[in-house]
């Protein structure tokens, strides 16, 4: 049957290619991926899945680092603009913008979970003739929105796979479920879809990212590690102004608050068992030369290569912060904005996936595994798959970029995606083939 | 002679009320005042003033704190479109928004100097029908520029005593020099002034504001004492900016070097001599969460009841900034924003014109001192004039305030601009009198 | 009756120096003042008074930075091995060696109290030729222990006093006071005085030191100004230690608790009504160079021109300390270890002896004011005498120096201490006289 | 022949405890160990090795945290009072404790050496019953100087281990070198010793300890890992002290100094190739309360778990010192106190000596590596010998232990000393046997 699945898959490149160039075109950020998930629930339904979206997904209690309310609205607006169904984005409504659709085949079999991410970067694309998106006319039409993380492509696959088994549905058994997540940029998303169970009652569940320290075609590896365990806050201290000059004693400085805490966090003692980190990557203090500043803001994250020493990490952080508010006496207000876990592939279900790119004759070179060097919130998927007894891998494909990721000149290899739809099918097929 | 003065000043009552209206109508901030600049030196020059403006009157070399190129050709054509002349404003291009005009009496005599300053705030005015000036119509029209510190009531006194002392030409020996100096507010203007030597050859010089701790009109003091020496600054840091998860070390942390700055900033020790004061009213830094900042700025000031105590603080605050790049291996660069001096008034200016004030039947409280609480860099010029053997005094006219100085519904009693008027023309009579 | 007072006190010039020098080479420091106060206690006996010490005159509660049990006994033992009668000593156990002692005259009058510092300082006494006590044999020679800011003389002026009015009593009305306090230095034993209430009947409080701003023989001032209220504390941080190589994240960092408080406590805030001070002395942290350091000590103190501005740094300074505890989950102990309060002389009390000291003819130069440049616990006295409607003043009595005040090399001319046993016996006659 | 070699170290049981025990007896802390080191050259002359102590084995300018002049001469003294030979010590002036035995066998061959320590630590030993030294009567007679890391054994272990070979000398081919190094705590005295070129011909070198992880007889490896690169230093900060009330402005802080480098050298950021470590174990500063601080001294160190971080670290560190010292316009000098390399046994001789120690049937459990959770300045001979070509290997015999390591109950089972000297003995005839 494999011969046929990748025939399939093959006669859907072009297809698949102008779904990632329409997606790149309409990049939407974090919680605001209205156009884009309503075109991925529209296609899913019409595949004939069970489609949810909005509050059946996502616990709006879990969301992180949403935008204001104005700017859903505002981004609501866009994404009908440019052709987003209203019915689809009314059930967005707050930024829910997760997709889960699922089919049941008619035999009795295994639930197998795929995970796409469906976010844009808040980046400027580059507007230079160099850069193919820009030259052949579907650079981001979404001034600060652009797809320079490859989840247009993530997104495309994803589509493309959920056609090919709805296709091949008589031929399968067990459950298969596709999973759109919004806002993985800044570890945001994939709690909230985690704390709606939606993936409690998985076996197999397969995430996937392209061209994260593979940079070229033809490599692969099954098992994706260095996950980096991560807490994303915003800190506020609100203080008391007053006159510099006339009387600052007065005053209840926020910015001398913000500035010990920065300093104190990054002397937190490192921890014995494993890497650890801090950044404090943005403060904004003060209104006034001549004004005790009574508003700082810091933009902070933890990590550490266990979610142990990540915890370990964001209390030390907590304490600084709280401490140094009352060293100022000021207030505190801290809100969390993003996390994700460390989390270990299952080593059978990454052994099974070995010798289904072995045998696919896809890949030149398929590694033992691969280092994402950074924090990813698809962790939370597995890491609650395993907790519930199911196996999980994150797979990574290699392509060629024009720029590294997160850069306003990203781009990959269209090739890939087509190779990375391919490998998932049969993916797909050894997980749900009836015996 | 002195009746005919006062009759002669109460006449122009309703113009002096009008030009000040007028101003505050079109009020311009710092570096900005092209329409209220030209439109003093065409009254000075239809006066038969002569005037200079421009380069000849501020040394750019001096200006602190200036707009940015764009700002000031967009506010010359906002000017221009107000009604500024075209070729005063031409004069005045790069912010040189500095005016004088001299008048040489027959008979010889001292030079005696006036200085106003024309600058408004950078403050939203109020839109309250409380608020007089939006009330009856005079409210600023150039939206986040207000009148706040009563800039406007000091340059249409200034003009009103140009003319009283131009129609009394005859009467008088010696020589007047009227400065109208822009940009007070964060005291960026006088220095640029003194540079060009304008007030070098002054015997006399009287500066003038209203309501500062005096709050009731038929109050004054002809000393007012408490002036803090300050200096302004802005430092930024600029490092090199880093994956914090991926390569933490490669970065070069701007952020830290300014969190670390701000509190050894604040820890200078306290000077014996007087009173000092630091502040760090503003510190922005970085660009994302996951990013080792790599930018930094600090805006800040330095104050002293002395100038040498405001020298030690300020050399003291140098020091740091740069250790404190030094420490991060990060750039410093440091901009002067604004200054001002300590000065003392010379007793016997301050003793000849408290009998003018008392033989003037305009106050019912003479105070023998008064504190500004604050910076001016007035004091700038009457730290020349000393230095070249002249006398100085700083008047203060006491009048009831709508709302605080530099609050959005500031506004004073105008009947306060007659007495000042008043008084100053009688001032000029009595330093100015042929013997 | 004037002249024979002087007489009497001139009389006893030799028995005055020889009693200060032989204070000088038992030189004993705060709270172990046990010879000295031994030696007081007997001569005001022998005199005549109402003598009490220890419990009587010492609230134990409000003692400041006493030195350990262990210190006092072996200090005791050294006073009884120098002379001092065990009678007296086993009265002051615990370093309570305040003496109280009180004489009524026969007719009714006011309560006058003089008060004289007994301690010496922690200083180790210059062993060079030019060192007139070395020289002549009357250096300390309790090692570590050097009367270098010259309360001996003060003591041996005391006892002369007690001992002409001793003698004049059949001449004199009301009730005097003599009290003498041990541990000035550091500002430690006034309070434990007061406490007792030992003041509370007090209509005339004068106090006395050498020397200080006044650098002349012939000079004095009955107007002593500027005394700095201050706070003195001991800040100890216990932490855990940890090996800093094989699990540092195990320990609590007493070490950076301090240093982080350090640096804070000297950001605190100028306050804009006066001066004020802070200095973090010591800071003593760790045990060795691979330890996270568990125990940290700073001896810090907060100064004000006002007793209001002394209690917003120390109140800054507490909170401040607590938050980096709480920073580096580490305990915090503070302890007392002295103070200070401001003090304005009382107008009638200063004009009544400067008229004294005219007409004394002792002076050259009777100054308006002098400025102690420092804190002194007099002020608890003055400031309770005050409160209960009595007057005080604190003179000052110029002298030349060898060097200044606590060098290891000080002395003073003694002449200057029988000016000033002349200048205050003429005033204890003035105030005590009978009508 | 191994049979014989056995029989022969089993022989010297008695006289290697005994000799352990008078090592620990005459306890001597680094850089004063002249007893110990002239029994070891006494014995090494004796054996008929060619034996180089002091400069010849010692650079001096390479000497780190090498004790006062007068320490020096107190300690040698003592060593003499207790037995050594005055001729042995005389050589071994300013510390220079070191030495080498080299003996060359008849055939040619590979030169061979082997390295033990001898230095005690600064701890104050145990007086309880329960600790074993003490019951028996070899606790340390010299107070503060105590063997709690086992060198006294490794001392004992080499001495036997060359009086083996010397009997064995006719049927061993090469050059044998026993290197007895001082210092080792503190990581200060190996790299003096390398400075003097005396491992550059080593083929093959074998570093040894006791007890560190494995807490059993009959454990061991050949393949000690972990070692963490090191440095070690002293910063002494110098500024001008200054009355704290009178005139604060006039000092130089280099308590402020000392504390804003101590919280920013914790700040430094984490190394993403690699475990770094920064300690500031000790920060002494200031000598009285009122008192602007003029000295400060922090004993601190840096690690990582390759030389190149910690050279970062260091590196980082010495900027953060230096650039306080300017902040505070304080004086700064460094001394260099110790430091170790990282380092990775050579595996050919790792698995050589795995072949000896599995032949031996004197252990148990054979492990293929262990961590040394620390730092040894054995490294750096290592180093060296594999810069030059040379193969290392650092082995660790299992022994229980009374109390851990450094601990003052610290002891160890004696009869891991026979089977160390046991091993090294077969080792020494694998490495230089006639082939």
């Amino acid at each position: 049957m494999n011969t046929d699945i990748l025939d399939v898959v093959k006669a859907k490149k072009g297809q698949l290619i102008k779904c990632r160039r329409d997606l790149h075109k309409h990049a939407e950020a974090a919680w605001t991926e209205f156009r884009t998930a309503s075109i991925v629930a529209e296609t899913l339904t019409r595949l004939g899945y069970q489609v949810s979206v909005g509050e059946e997904v996502i616990d709006a209690e879990v969301m992180m680092g949403v935008p204001s309310q104005q700017e859903l609205i505002s981004h609501q607006e866009r994404a009908i603009a440019q052709g987003a169904d209203p019915k689809w984005v009314g059930k967005m409504q707050g930024g829910k913008t997760g997709v889960m659709g699922v089919l049941h085949f008619a035999q009795p079999g295994p639930v197998v979970a795929f995970r796409f991410d469906m976010d844009a970067n808040d980046v400027l694309e580059a507007t230079l003739e160099e850069h193919r998106p820009y030259r052949e006319g579907f650079a981001s039409v979404n001034s600060g929105a652009m797809h320079a993380c490859g989840h247009d492509g993530h997104t495309a696959i994803g589509l493309t796979l959920a056609e090919v088994l709805a296709e091949a549905k008589n031929e399968l058994a067990g459950t298969v479920k596709f999973i759109f997540q919004p806002a993985e940029e800044g570890v945001r998303g994939a709690k909230a879809m985690v704390s709606r169970g939606i993936v409690d009652d998985v076996d197999y569940f397969v995430g996937l990212h392209l061209g994260i320290g593979l940079k070229k075609i033809g490599t692969m590896t099954c098992n994706t590690v260095g996950f980096l365990a991560t807490t994303k806050l915003d800190a506020v201290y609100t203080g008391v102004p007053a006159h510099a000059g006339a009387a600052p004693e007065t005053g209840q400085n926020a910015l001398l608050a913000a500035a010990t805490a920065a300093i104190n966090l990054h002397a937190i003692s490192r921890h014995s068992q494993g890497a650890s980190r801090i950044n404090v990557g943005v403060l904004q203090a003060g209104t006034g030369r001549n004004v005790i500043p009574d508003k700082a803001i810091l933009k902070l994250e933890t990590r550490g290569t266990t979610s142990e020493i990540n915890e370990y990490m964001y209390k030390r952080a907590l304490t600084i912060l709280e401490a140094a508010a009352v060293m100022y006496h000021v207030k505190l207000t801290v809100a969390p904005m993003g996390g994700a876990a460390n989390c270990t592939n299952t080593p059978e279900l990454v052994a099974r996936l070995e010798q289904v790119a072995l045998k696919s004759n896809l890949f030149k070179s398929i590694l033992p595994d691969g280092n994402i060097g950074g924090s990813e919130d698809c962790t939370y998927f597995m890491e609650r798959v395993q907790q519930k007894g199911g196996q999980v891998a994150y797979l990574m494909v290699g392509t060629e970029l024009a720029a590294g990721h997160h850069d306003s000149r990203f781009d990959f290899d269209e090739e890939s995606l087509v190779t990375a739809a391919l490998l998932l099918s049969q993916a797909a097929v050894e997980l749900l083939s009836k015996n």
